[in-house]
């Protein structure tokens, strides 16, 4: 990460001019906080990136529509966290609608200017009057350090909430940008949904925070596997609003917010369901940042290698196996390959390695992900390419299938 | 299947002219069989499919370059079960070499003429003197009822054999086919290798078998999943030895071939890492076989999908979930799906049902999968099409965690 920034405090609402809020309103039958709302300051302009599923949820269907034509001139978004409202038929739709009318209407706005994201049980709609009823009083929460309260809201079943900050100096300015994030902690199950929300209060034109947005997201949210399956609600919705930046910046600000991005995305790793570790691969040597990419989510999402790192088992036959299934071409003999510090291949051959010690490299850093910043690494070297890509996921525990199974619809 | 194919006992020896054996040649500590030989008749053709893996064992690739040459005149296949011979550097090839030229010099062929597979423990050199020392004995051992000593000599961390046999009258000839697998039951780790060998007693062009062999295994060998982590060493040899069968029969050779080679398939399957259940999920109403198939391997294959079986759970959320990620195409409003005799959604909707009952179904299936010949069927309608397509799989139980956290290397 660039020198330029430095961690602060705080999430969405470091960045100058947006307000936030988070409150309870009788979605979830817990009665924990469940409706979220952010909002941009006049002029922002807005990007996304949302779930390839097809199955996807009404309300991701509305953001995407709405974004082709308002991305210059969204300045809200609603977040719901009790039902992902998908497969719920006409339904899902109707209230979407309704919701974002109604926010609008409040906050003196266009209809076409909100967005809504929704998160938690599947085919269950929302209770939309308790929302209704709502709005008033979570409008009436904004405030400019109100991101907190917003990140406890939109969580399912994640241990944590998960929000992290910077800032740097650009070009004689003091730039800020923030972000919140909830992950699949399917504790429950059919909670299944990514959401992340950044924001950045440095304006820029629309299409190229687009293209930067597209471009983080592809190195940090869409880097990081718990298990495997992809959600029908998965969004992303980044506001950039402020003074305009030069375009000379524009790099140190990417850098930035990959930083943030990849923090948020690593969160979601460790917080993820019976999680006892982070799980870094870095694979290096390849001919494009993409082959790299391909190989490190492969060897992440491996439930062999999952379950290896879970019992402390420094397991290289495994991790060479999900490489070579990877659909990347590689030659076998130029294969290096570290677990921490230790070196297990050099040059396509095992080397005598002690396993005791590669062991006890990943028993030290199985001791609750989301309380701490270790994180197991793995390295694998597979040719003599200039580029690298990395992916972060968690251990497979015999409580990932408990928490899946033992719920009974 | 087709009423012209019935099941009888036997394997690969119950067509005629090909025997085969299975001795215990000191490759595996428990001192287990883990070495079997399969002699085809002269004039016999051959077909293979192998893993696509780039991290690819030896035996691989010596395989795929003698069938290159001599699938015409292929006579035999050494099948070792003590070590993969994968990532063992030159050794790997200079061992399947030396293997290869000295059963030829025994039976009297070409080295040429010889393939040979191997599985087990990834990284660890076969015991090769052991091997070349028990070559005489394995030779000696062969007869035309070998079948069931090289089903079992094939096996690595398996519960059961698997092995089937079929025949038919084509044309007023009586045809047997036999075939034999070994699974992905990676009881102890690094074992992750589908073998399987298929035979038949009546000849064609070996063209005409290799085109015949490739279709079947997309169906029935490449549409099963245990954990998703295909392997180093996965080989699928078939051998067609006889009087020549007239063209006109042989999309019955291949609907009987199709049979046996799913009956293989599913027993892999049913006997997967931990699995209570054979899980099969039919899709159908595709613009094309292949999209069905995909959709029903990312079901089959889906985590969430797997836990919730374990958990005999009913969750369409899930299902319909892995649905969307697979990259076909279809009108979520059009999706229809069943679990065992029970409607879960018509036309895109949720429906009311029983899920006590769906439960049941389920539950009445989760006892010991390669015990018996139940499965847990999902099936999924997502348009109006007119293909379809079948994955087999099993459920993911924490047993399976703990068989591949347990060992420490």
């Amino acid at each position: 990460m660039s020198s330029k920034w430095s961690p602060i405090p705080g999430g969405i609402t470091v960045a100058r001019g947006f307000k936030a809020s988070g409150i309870s309103a009788g979605l979830k039958s817990s009665g924990k906080p469940d409706l979220a709302l952010l909002v941009a300051p006049k002029g922002a302009v807005c990007a996304g990136t949302f779930t390839q599923s097809l199955a996807r949820a009404a309300c991701v269907d509305l953001c995407i529509e709405r974004l082709k034509v308002t991305a210059g001139r969204t300045r809200a978004v609603l977040i719901n966290s009790g039902q992902a409202n998908a497969c719920t038929g006409d339904r899902g739709l109707i209230d979407s609608l309704r919701a974002t009318q109604a926010l609008a209407d409040q906050l003196g706005l266009m209809p076409d200017e909100m967005l809504i994201c929704s998160t938690g049980v599947i085919g269950v709609p929302i209770p939309i009057h308790n929302l209704l009823a709502s709005l008033e009083h979570l409008i009436d929460s904004l405030n400019e350090g109100g991101g907190s309260d917003a990140a406890k809201a939109i969580l399912t079943t994640d241990l944590v909430d998960k929000q992290f900050a910077f800032e740097a100096n650009l070009g004689g300015r003091c730039v800020h940008i923030g972000g919140m994030a909830k992950g699949s902690g399917m504790i429950h199950p059919n909670m299944s949904t990514m959401l992340g929300y950044l924001t950045c209060d440095v304006g820029l034109p629309v299409d190229a925070w687009q293209s930067m947005v597209t471009r983080v997201v592809e190195n940090s949210f869409n880097a990081v596997s718990v298990d495997g399956d992809s959600s029908t609600n998965d969004s992303l919705v980044a506001f950039a609003a402020g003074e305009t930046l030069a375009a000379e910046y524009w790099d140190d600000l990417e850098e930035g917010l990959m930083a943030l991005a990849q923090h948020l995305a690593k969160a979601i790793a460790r917080d993820g369901e019976g999680a006892n570790c982070l799980l870094e691969v870095v694979v290096k040597g390849t001919a494009s940042a993409a082959e790299a990419q391909r190989i490190a989510r492969t060897i992440v999402s491996s439930a062999l290698v999952k379950t290896a790192v879970h019992g402390c088992d420094p397991n290289w036959g495994r991790i060479l196996a999900a490489a070579g299934r990877a659909g990347v071409k590689f030659m076998p003999e130029d294969v290096c390959l570290w677990i921490g510090p230790i070196q297990l291949m050099e040059a396509g051959k095992p080397l005598r390695f002690d396993a005791h010690a590669a062991s006890r490299y990943i028993k030290e850093r199985m001791n609750g992900a989301y309380l701490n910043d270790d994180c197991v690494s793995i390295c694998l070297v597979i040719g003599h390419g200039i580029w690298e890509g990395s992916a972060w996921g968690c251990d497979l525990s015999d409580q990932y299938v408990r928490i899946n199974a033992d719920y009974t619809t």
